[in-house]
């Protein structure tokens, strides 16, 4: 059997929305541009589509939602737009993110220190969430932006991004937040947030690979990241890429709606609830940052003893698929950077096993993975040097 | 009849590109990057791809293509990472390009304005052609990257790319060019030309829209313009869009095959030309620039009298999809910014037709589309004003 328990890395295409899109490959082909019918017949679809990502976020009729290539194009769009005009031209120096955002954030962020621009990367608690206080704490008159995100893509912690509006809202400073991880997990409410940037990526929410989009706030527009033509206004230059820009319409409606929301909070959490309890049952087993305030999706499990890429392995061979964390760190073997901010110690930080379920899981497919994960951690223990030498000493080390 | 005459603005996906990218949306999903089988299934095809498009443009193995969104993010990479290698943290302050650059360089070009950059502009010659040697003239102890295009998307015109690269090469300087409308009508072959960076459009060449390349030089090397992940070796962060690189690459290998080449430079021409030869029949039509050295699949023709938009109107009516230039710059009805670069007058500025085929065009589109033109020109000039009373001006203007 198949199971696909990696879905923070990416999703497949729901059907219905593949559906949408296919006439915008050989049918309905013209440059939405273009003065012509070829162009025009484009439109109709195009607006159902901003439609859609209007009402998924609840963006206001004046503010922008910007079509992307993906949430990193939006989360480098803010950061070197921020960098542009708030920082070269202008009087601030500083912005403030976490410790385990995801490298889209990190790297622009460590682009921006090599320009002389000073960054605060604030620490998580024990359990893995940033503190909106912290955040109070560190803004100072030149903080030019805050950047949080507002899921995290390990361990599906969710993080006061309300509150760290609010403060920034009083504080007078721009606040990003990088939602790719919430969207069709947990409600997200732009105006409610106070937010003046938020991104997402299509391809995590059962949308098509390669499209995203940047909410802007009415007045915090940007210097684009992609000058040319006057595509999205000005504001992100390049042909629209009409199939993605209406799979990720669809995509959006299919996993926003009340009803979506619900279905993940009440059964892709029962199911994630069932594959996490089996896990626990076997000892020397925790949930990396605990149960509380997560998406309903994700677990981020260690298994004393157990490599993270051995058991990937062995789940590979049965046909399940998982993630030791970021799909973008994983082709090296690098420690999982989050375990890292949670102070882990080297051994332990590479025994985490990711699993991120969607709405396309089946029940029977978690008893089947229940029952491979079981025979797994046994088999790889069976072999385990550091495991048979010291049993007990894991839960101490948190 | 549909006749679609705007290929340079974009073109319909190849129904066998379309083939070769459906299976990515729905059923090889994985990420990529992932461990697991649901990752690696996408490799294969993922390779092929990459070796149709190293073929596409000669490209050695040791240099890169990064897969980006467009084109429009190909130029912005190379403008962008030149400004913050060489000129924000080296001593050159200088970057050479034409007048008649599609607006994802001259766009990229003013931003690099605004932050103390000098540009020189480079005219073209009376043919629309930029001449070589001008670019050896303004060649200076600063200058940072020559940024030309391979062919204009309104004229055709092919510019002297080898020679220009020739220039570059001995002056020691890094040569970019657009190659966005040169792909699949033109041999385009990188070493040849000594080329540190080359752009395109997979939607230029009947692949799928929002995905584009970058060739780059071994030793070529840039800051990225998205950082995040490892995707691309670093070079170009965002999880990969799998089904669009799988287009594109297939896009590439059925249009630069060297029976794909013949085709363009032997039939679709001869469809171009019957089309263009019929409406230069009708009194005072030219040729913008002329007939030498153009691309296969493009005319920019002059109608005296006859206002462009009103002529494309009277087309679509029929369904004929044609253009007055850049679709980029279609939306706002300023005069064309390449004909402006002629010198052309204001109103001779806004007589211009541009009509560019494709493979997929029939001589029974043509023949009908030159039909439904001359009977267009003849209405139009009938309730022209400028038309009747000054009918003798026209060439002279030239
Ligand atoms: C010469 C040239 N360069 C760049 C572009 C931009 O391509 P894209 O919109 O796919 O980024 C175009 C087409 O619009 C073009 O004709
Ligand atoms: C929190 C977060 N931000 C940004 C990204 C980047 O998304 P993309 O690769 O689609 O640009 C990801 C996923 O990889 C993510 O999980």
């Amino acid at each position: 059997m198949d199971v696909y328990l990696d879905n923070n890395a990416t999703t497949v295409v729901d059907p219905k929305v593949f559906e949408e899109m296919k006439p915008f490959f050989c049918d309905i082909y013209g440059n939405p541009n273009s003065l012509h019918k070829f162009g025009a017949g484009t439109h109709p679809k195009m607006v159902e589509a901003l439609d859609f990502l209007y009402e998924g976020i609840n963006a206001a009729d004046e503010d922008d939602i910007i079509i992307t290539g993906n949430a990193t194009e939006s989360n480098n769009t803010v950061i070197k737009g921020i960098w542009v005009d708030k920082i070269l031209k202008g009087d601030k120096n500083h912005v403030i993110t976490s410790e385990v955002e995801h490298p889209a954030i990190t790297a622009a962020c460590k682009f921006l220190e090599t320009q002389g621009v000073e960054v605060t990367y604030l620490p998580v608690n024990e359990e893995g969430v940033l503190e909106a206080s912290k955040v109070k704490e560190f803004i100072r008159e030149d903080t030019a932006l805050v950047t949080i995100m507002w899921a995290n893509n390990e361990t599906g912690k969710i993080f006061p991004i309300k509150e760290i509006g609010q403060i920034c809202k009083v504080a007078g400073v721009a606040f990003h937040s990088d939602g790719t991880q919430a969207i069709g997990k947990v409600p997200v409410d732009v105006q409610d947030c106070n937010l003046d940037y938020l991104s997402f990526s299509a391809h995590k929410f059962h949308g098509p690979k390669g499209v995203g989009g940047l909410y802007v706030k009415k007045g915090s527009e940007l210097t684009p990241l992609l000058h040319g033509g006057e595509q999205m206004g000005g504001k992100r230059a390049g042909t629209v890429d009409v199939a993605s820009m209406v799979g990720m319409g669809w995509a959006m409606h299919l996993a926003t709606s009340t009803m979506a929301i619900a279905y993940e909070k009440n059964h892709v959490s029962k199911l994630r609830d069932k594959l996490e309890n089996a896990i626990l049952e076997l000892p020397e087993t925790i949930v990396i940052g605990g149960k509380d305030n997560r998406t309903p999706n994700t677990t981020l499990i260690s298994i004393r003893g157990v490599e993270g890429e051995s058991m990937l392995w062995d789940l590979n061979q049965k046909g399940i698929g998982a993630s030791t964390g970021s799909a973008c760190a994983s082709e090296d073997l690098e420690a999982n950077p989050v375990m890292n901010a949670f102070g882990s110690d080297s051994e332990l930080a590479h025994t985490g096993v990711r699993f991120s379920l969607s709405r396309f899981n089946t029940e029977e497919q978690i008893d089947y993975a229940i029952d491979v994960i079981v025979n797994a951690v046994k088999r790889l223990r069976g072999i385990s040097s550091s495991y048979a030498y010291a049993p007990q000493s894991h839960k101490s080390e948190l």
